[in-house]
């Protein structure tokens, strides 16, 4: 089972990513992200995404009930559908879930954020939450019967709402319920950087153990993800490629050597 | 095997029908609008929703690239998921699916639309289509196992492009692929009126042999609905029924006995 992360950036050639799924010989698990197409439809509808940041310094979107909405109609309605119809013309019976369809994924809503504004405290609470369990029932019986899913925000919390989640932690969870060996990532970027102004910069191969010791010299999202990746290493994951999803053939390449491979 | 017909207008207690299939004994596979969400979408977006008329004076709403976008977004975004969440939360493991999810639902690509502008006379081709088959294999093995799915436009064309369909085309192709004997049509009226100005004049019980007759004075959305009607006599179905989807328990009542019956 393989194992697929295709980020929401602009330039993410979806359409080769489709293609090469069409000749991927094993059955494969798709989730998408849409941060670009959510961020221009939030524009269009004047109600920009916002970022909050706690009193600790972390910064993260903020999604309160209009901006749930926008996430759903750009993850769930137009990328999602999109990336189905892309496979369905390269045969590849695509079918497209969000974590709230047959409670494909559930988890819990966050407690709040602390924040501090103008010398003063305060938690902001929003619709987001942390992914906690996986329907494998539904994704093997789809796999089993030769569909491809192809998963994506919104999650259900314990009160079964939809609430935002990081689809790296979906991704993080699914590998470690699964056991899945390999994933791959498909990113705005050739690869993980040892200069991220130097596109050429691009790391070869890497061991898990050295993730934590990289992940402190990132911020931000690639922090995160970096985290992520080292917290794979104790669930049977073997292989974690993070490859360019702007190229011809995003999967193909990534499959054959390209990008920068994390090894066990 | 029920099949319900759930309207796209602002008022239908989606939360109410969420509710009455929690209750519903037997598998039910629901087909849902979203006009109504669709059209504010538009107008918010500065794109509203155009309709074309032939040159034969039928009006149809017209499906351009950006149209699509607007109604995949509004449809198999917002109001699907909004619909999930609410199953959800009443214990129903709804599962919500357009037409290219898994190619449940192929068509073809309507041919175009000879309308005449300024006397002069031309073929509009949009993206829409008619309805053709039906994926039984993915309904049965969903509904097998417990899920009850949710479904709505867009369909897969010929060439698997994304195409908008009546819903109410999808609606008789499922009665008449899964020979359902009784459809429930969840819409904004108490049922189908005598005379459309005056509410309480509910026609309760007409024979399928009726409905041409009746068809003739109606026109639009309602006359393809009747029209459509017509043709499920001839498909093994015993009994539609047309009940308000804005009250307290929409499904529960349209079951036991309020709205419209339309019988063999």
């Amino acid at each position: 089972m393989l194992l697929v992360k295709v980020g929401g950036g602009a330039s993410i050639n979806l359409a080769g990513i489709a293609r090469d799924l069409a000749s991927v010989d094993e059955p494969a698990i798709v989730v998408h992200g849409a941060n670009a197409c959510r961020d221009e439809l939030a524009d269009r509808l004047g109600q920009p995404t916002q970022t909050i940041t706690s009193a600790s310094g972390v910064s993260s979107v903020l999604t309160d009930q209009d901006a749930l909405d926008v996430l759903t109609m750009a993850y769930a309605g137009l990328m999602n559908k999109r990336f189905v119809q892309l496979c369905q013309q390269q045969g590849v019976n695509a079918i497209g879930l969000t974590g709230i369809d047959g409670a494909l994924v559930r988890g819990r809503r966050n407690v709040g954020i602390r924040v501090e504004e103008n010398g003063k405290k305060r938690i902001v609470r929003d619709h987001s939450g942390k992914p906690e369990s996986i329907n494998t029932s539904l994704l093997r019986l789809l796999i089993d019967a030769g569909y491809t899913p192809l998963l994506t925000v919104p999650i259900l919390d314990e009160e079964s709402r939809a609430v935002n989640t990081e689809n790296d932690s979906v991704v993080a969870l699914l590998q470690r319920t699964l056991e899945s060996r390999r994933v791959i990532h498909l990113i705005e970027a050739p690869g993980l950087l040892e200069d991220r102004d130097d596109p050429t910069s691009v790391v070869g191969e890497m061991r898990f153990s050295e993730l934590e010791a990289r992940s402190h010299s990132t911020h931000g999202r690639l922090q995160r993800k970096l985290m992520a990746f080292a917290a794979m290493a104790a669930s049977g994951c073997e292989e974690i490629v993070l490859a360019d999803g702007r190229s011809e053939a995003p999967l193909s390449a990534a499959l054959s050597g390209q990008g920068t491979r994390i090894r066990a």
